[in-house]
């Protein structure tokens, strides 16, 4: 059997991230790779923390790309700031909170589980309550955009919370970060992780990580050794660190750098507040259109994410037949619902370099032709020309990528 | 302050790895990003199993690419085979020895470690003494091909003495890979990890692995649970077992797959013998031109890799000075010493793409002029003239790409 090159259809990526990697990132993919010690590769690491700096709104000198996708991200916060024996505030709401647990919990740890009905915010009393009930918590762990349902909680309450009660807190911001407002040192955030593959716009594989001072004496302090080799920042930071000190550690995925690299240059060309901007933007038409049509959003207004949109399927649609529909006839990818939301709705994603106009117009029309022609219960023909309104009577006031 | 895109020098690669990545592979990286539940993806993946059977030579099920550099690789081996309180024999002759046995601590196990001189392959029979010793022992670890020393140890003699002690057998074969023979299947190796930044020529960020059946069995019936929720083979074969039920466990590092999976093609293309053939047959010529240099190799004729040479500094080579020069007036890297050998050798990479012709007279070559000027002690301005000779000599008889 032999088995040639393998050619990826063009797809437009509007599920729950990858989101659409734009052409200046795939050509910096391409370029040659250099060795992970070359002088040269020292200055552009350089060049990635001061890029991470921005994009996190930090200051802290503990900011790396983890090599490897955002779960060894959220890993990374865990294994190097919890010891066995230790308490651990979660909040779930979602099913990357209860991935958190399980990271806890493999620590040889104890989670304390907070608990909110998908779809839902962290509610923010129930949390105080716990950390009142259980005052020898050492850390308060939340996601800050649920991916699996699109809601968005307060980070900068939750985080002033657990410095309250003297906690540390770690942030899971996968899908916030250059989608929506995140300020690490401004809200204080001890720990926090994201992806290269949602608003970023770069292709998955990499995490970024940033720890506050506090955070990073806490690791130095540490009784235990950090069970996980590969991730202990203790010896990452060898690498990571001072570029005058740059030892090996373990061998960095250079390219994958490339293309992150070039992600975050885009971002500063745009301006974090733009992106921002764009994201809210675009995610408004698209909801004139979805609302056009009939359906509505799993998350209320007040909470709801506009990089990740969780749709309620209209009745009559059959969940796998319509994401197939879709992905042969035109292409374009979506997500389906995860966990208690599986087959009860769509993520449709609005995230970096595939949030913009066409994006939203083409998605609303190919869904509009897919729900017709299976007869469910919509109002048809008419989202297009919703969003299509919107964008007339709303012209950009930001740069729409 | 503005940070502008990256464009990476165009390298010379000849050092331990990351080694020269060929057009082809590059140009793999930057197709356009799909999601990685797209039944086009999903039929990749199918694809990349079936190259990875080839290149490891083993029908294992349990066969996949990590989404992390080999390092993780090498994590994902102990952390589900090894649980707290077992005993693993560890084999340590250079750098990555070292690195096994922090794993096994880190699993709360207790390593026995049999040592041997940076340089020289596992010695067989001290292994065999220390497995006498501990009857208890559960796991025998040890590198394959010491990337760190350039020294290649009897595999399949050092797994057949773990079997006879009912011991599995992992095996660190990040450098050996397509480079010189491995027989996954035929030796009854258990446990084997990989990285593809050394003779696959595919950028680093992945580390194919492989589980016998044995080792497979071994961690479905685990009495605790694997401490990385991130590299839980339990858990990834989700997404990595059977394409019928493929579920989302992480975001795989999409292009970085496309990359890998180019890099197998061409291997599939030139044969895995002919592969190992072209590696033996380069690094002959290269031994030619340094031995006609007066320069030595660290590790013995019986034992040394091809594609990784351990090169004793001249009398009056400065290790730094040369490298550097090396580095700016060829834009070649090669590698330094590692741990005790330390500014004593170079490390020349011979692997992958990078093993040629061109690049064993282009390396021959800047390394005479740079030591010549350098007023080393070598025989000047014959090192070119060694290779050729043996070139013109001994035409290849296999493919030399």
């Amino acid at each position: 059997m032999t088995i040639s090159s393998f050619i990826p259809p063009q797809r437009t990526l509007m599920g729950p991230g990858p989101s659409d990697v734009s052409p200046r990132v795939l050509e910096a993919l391409a370029r040659p790779t250099i060795g992970h010690l070359d002088p040269e590769f020292i200055r552009m690491m350089e060049e990635m923390k001061t890029l991470l700096h921005y994009a996190f709104q930090t200051e802290n000198a503990l900011t790396l790309p983890v090599s490897a996708p955002g779960s060894a991200g959220m890993e990374t916060c865990f294994v190097n700031l919890v010891e066995p024996g230790d308490k651990v505030v979660v909040c779930i709401n979602g099913v990357f909170g209860g991935r958190m647990k399980q990271n806890v919990e493999r620590c040889g740890a104890t989670a304390v589980v907070v608990e909110d009905d998908w779809g839902n915010p962290v509610d923010i009393q129930k949390v105080e309550d716990a950390l009142k009930q259980h005052p020898d918590t050492k850390i308060v762990a939340f996601v800050h955009a649920e991916t699996s349902t699109g809601a968005q909680s307060d980070a900068e309450a939750l985080v002033k919370l657990a410095h309250q009660h003297d906690c540390l807190a770690i942030v899971d911001a996968v899908t916030s970060l250059a989608g929506t407002p995140l300020k690490v040192d401004e809200w204080g955030i001890d720990a926090i992780y994201s992806g290269t593959q949602k608003c970023l716009s770069a292709p998955p594989g990499l995490s970024p990580v940033s720890f506050s001072e506090r955070a990073a004496e806490t690791i130095r302090n540490r009784k235990t050794a950090v069970q996980s080799w590969f991730l202990d920042l203790n010896l990452v930071m060898g690498y990571w660190g001072p570029a005058a000190k740059r030892a090996y550690h373990h061998t960095a995925p250079i390219n994958n750098l490339y293309g992150l690299h070039e992600a975050l240059v885009m971002l500063q060309e745009e301006g974090l507040e733009n992106a921002w901007a764009r994201h809210a933007y675009h995610h408004a038409a698209l909801r004139a259109g979805i609302e056009a049509m009939g359906m509505g959003f799993v998350v209320d207004e007040a909470h709801r994410l506009p990089q990740l949109n969780a749709v309620t399927l209209p009745p009559g649609a059959d969940d796998a037949e319509v994401r197939g529909r879709l992905l042969k006839d035109f292409s374009l990818e979506i997500g389906a619902g995860l966990g208690s939301l599986a087959g009860k709705v769509w993520r449709i994603g609005l995230m970096g370099h595939a949030c913009n106009q066409r994006n939203v117009e083409f998605c609303l029309g190919a869904l509009d032709t897919v729900l017709s022609e299976q007869k469910c219960d919509i109002n048809a023909g008419v989202a297009v020309d919703a969003a299509q309104q919107f964008y007339a009577n709303q012209p950009a006031a930001v740069k729409t990528a």
